[in-house]
C-alpha cells in the first residue's frame, strides 16, 4: 500500500489484493515476517493492492518495497484465495471505526476481496530492521509454530504456503537465502528438518544431497566445534539454478 | 457464462475470470477441449466470470457445467494470469462490433481482466458430445501440438498448464480419467510418454510404477494382441488417492 496521500482507489483493480509469505530461518526455527497493524490487535502479511495499469506479479514486488523496504526477492505465486468466507472476517469495520481508513475509501474496502498468495525465502538478517509504512506499527519475525492473532485468512495463507514449500522440496533445492553463504551438511540438514517438520537420516541426507551435485566443497572446515570439524560447503550456483529450473528429481 | 438473459454484470466480481484447461488422452495424443466462439475466427478455453457472492473455485465448476454441461470434474487451480499485456489482445472490440456483446455490457468487458487458470484430466469419450452455450458454435478436442488460433493468452495458459502437469508427474500419479478402467502397462507408459513428450525405458517404467503400489493386477489379459498377451491392471483407488494426497515421491 502506498502512502495515504497516494492512495487513489479509482486506480486500483477492484476487489484484488496480493499477500506475501516471507520465510526466514533463524536458530533452527522457520519464521514468517509479519506486520502489526495500527489500532487493531492483529498482525498481517505484507500485502497490498494492485494498480489497474500494472502486472499483478510486479505489484507483489512493489508491495514489499513500499511496505517494508525489501527489494530483489524471488517471489513465487502459489495460490489465489477466492473463498467468499474470507470476507466475513474482514477487519475493515475496525479500521473505519478507528479512523485508519478514511470515510472516502469505505466503498473500496467494503468490496468482496480475493487475494493472490506469494511466498519467498529471505535472508533473516537482511530484514531484521525494516521500515514500516503508515498503517503498521511494527514489523517482526514470528515462529510459524507460534503465530499471533492475524487478520482475515492470513494464518491459512501461511499454512498453505508452508504446505507448498514442503511439496516443492521433493523437486527443487532450497537453502539459498536461508543459510549463510558457507554452511555445513548438518546445518543444511537442520534447515530441511525444520521445513519438513521431521527428523532425517544423516547418511541418507548427505548421500542424496551430494548426488544432486548442487554443493561445492570450499576446502574449509567449520572451526570451534567438538569432534571432527565439518566441511564447509557453498551452493554451486550454476547447478543450483539449473535444478530450480528443471527440478532435480525427474523420476521418469 | 450464464445465458444472456441471466447476465447481470453488476453481480460479477469486476475484472476477474476463470479459464479451464481440460486435458484428454486419445489415440496417444494429448488433447485440449476448446470452444469456437461465434462471429470470430478464434477458439477459447471454457471460461467465464465469477459471481460476487460465490467462491472462485466453485465458479470454475459452474462454468464447466453451464458452458459445456460437464460435471464432477477434479479441477486444480494452477496460476493467476495477471499480466497487463493480456488485455491488449482482447477480442472484445470484435464481439461488440458483431453484436455478440450488447452495448449495455461494454463497460464490463472493457475492464482490465485477470484470470485464474484451472486444469483437469477428463475422460475423452465423456465430453465427445457436449452442449454448447449461446456465445459458442462448437466444442471440440484439439491436439496440444496443433492448436487453432486462440483468443487473448489462452495458448499461453494451455502451455503453462501442461508444464505444471509435467512437473506434477514427479510427485503424483496420473491416469485416472485419462485411461479406460482397465489398461496394460504399455498403455500406461504411452500416456506418460505423451504427457512428458519423451520416450521412457520400458523396464524402468514398469519397475517404478509397480513399486508405487497403485496398480492392481486384475488377473486378466488383453487379448487379440501379438506375442504375449499383456496383463490388465486397474488403479488401486485407496493407494492412488493416498498418493495424490501425500505425493508418492517423498524423497526426504
Amino acid at each position: 500500500m502506498r502512502d495515504l496521500e497516494d492512495f487513489n482507489d479509482t486506480n486500483l483493480q477492484p476487489g484484488l489484493s496480493v499477500d506475501c509469505v516471507l520465510f526466514g530461518f533463524d536458530n533452527n526455527e522457520l519464521k514468517i515476517l509479519l506486520l502489526k497493524l495500527k489500532s487493531i490487535e492483529k498482525w498481517a502479511l505484507p500485502g497490498g493492492f494492485v494498480n489497474v495499469d500494472k502486472d499483478v506479479n510486479a505489484e507483489a514486488h512493489a508491495v514489499l518495497k513500499n511496505r517494508i523496504g525489501l527489494e530483489n526477492v524471488f517471489l513465487k505465486q502459489f495460490y489465489l484465495f477466492g473463498n467468499l468466507e474470507r470476507n466475513l472476517n474482514t477487519h475493515t469495520p475496525e479500521l473505519i471505526k478507528n479512523g485508519i481508513i478514511s470515510t472516502k475509501r469505505i466503498a473500496f474496502f467494503k468490496q468482496r476481496f480475493i487475494t493472490v498468495g506469494y511466498y519467498a525465502l529471505v535472508e533473516y538478517s537482511k530484514v531484521k530492521e525494516t521500515t514500516v509504512d503508515f498503517i503498521s506499527e511494527a514489523c517482526e519475525w514470528h515462529s510459524i509454530h507460534n503465530l499471533p492473532k492475524m487478520i482475515i485468512d492470513h494464518k491459512e495463507i501461511i499454512l498453505k504456503a508452508h504446505q507448498t514449500l514442503k511439496k516443492e522440496l521433493n523437486t527443487e533445492p532450497i537453502g539459498l537465502n536461508l543459510l549463510p553463504k558457507q554452511f555445513t551438511m548438518p546445518e543444511l540438514q537442520a534447515l530441511y528438518e525444520t521445513v519438513l517438520e521431521k527428523k532425517l537420516d544423516r547418511r541418507n541426507f548427505s548421500r542424496k544431497m551430494l548426488n544432486y551435485n548442487i554443493l561445492k566443497d570450499t576446502n574449509k572446515r567449520r572451526m570451534g566445534v567438538k569432534h571432527k570439524a565439518p566441511i564447509l560447503y557453498e551452493f554451486d550456483m550454476e547447478n543450483y539454478n539449473q535444478a530450480i529450473k528443471n527440478g532435480f528429481n525427474s523420476i521418469w
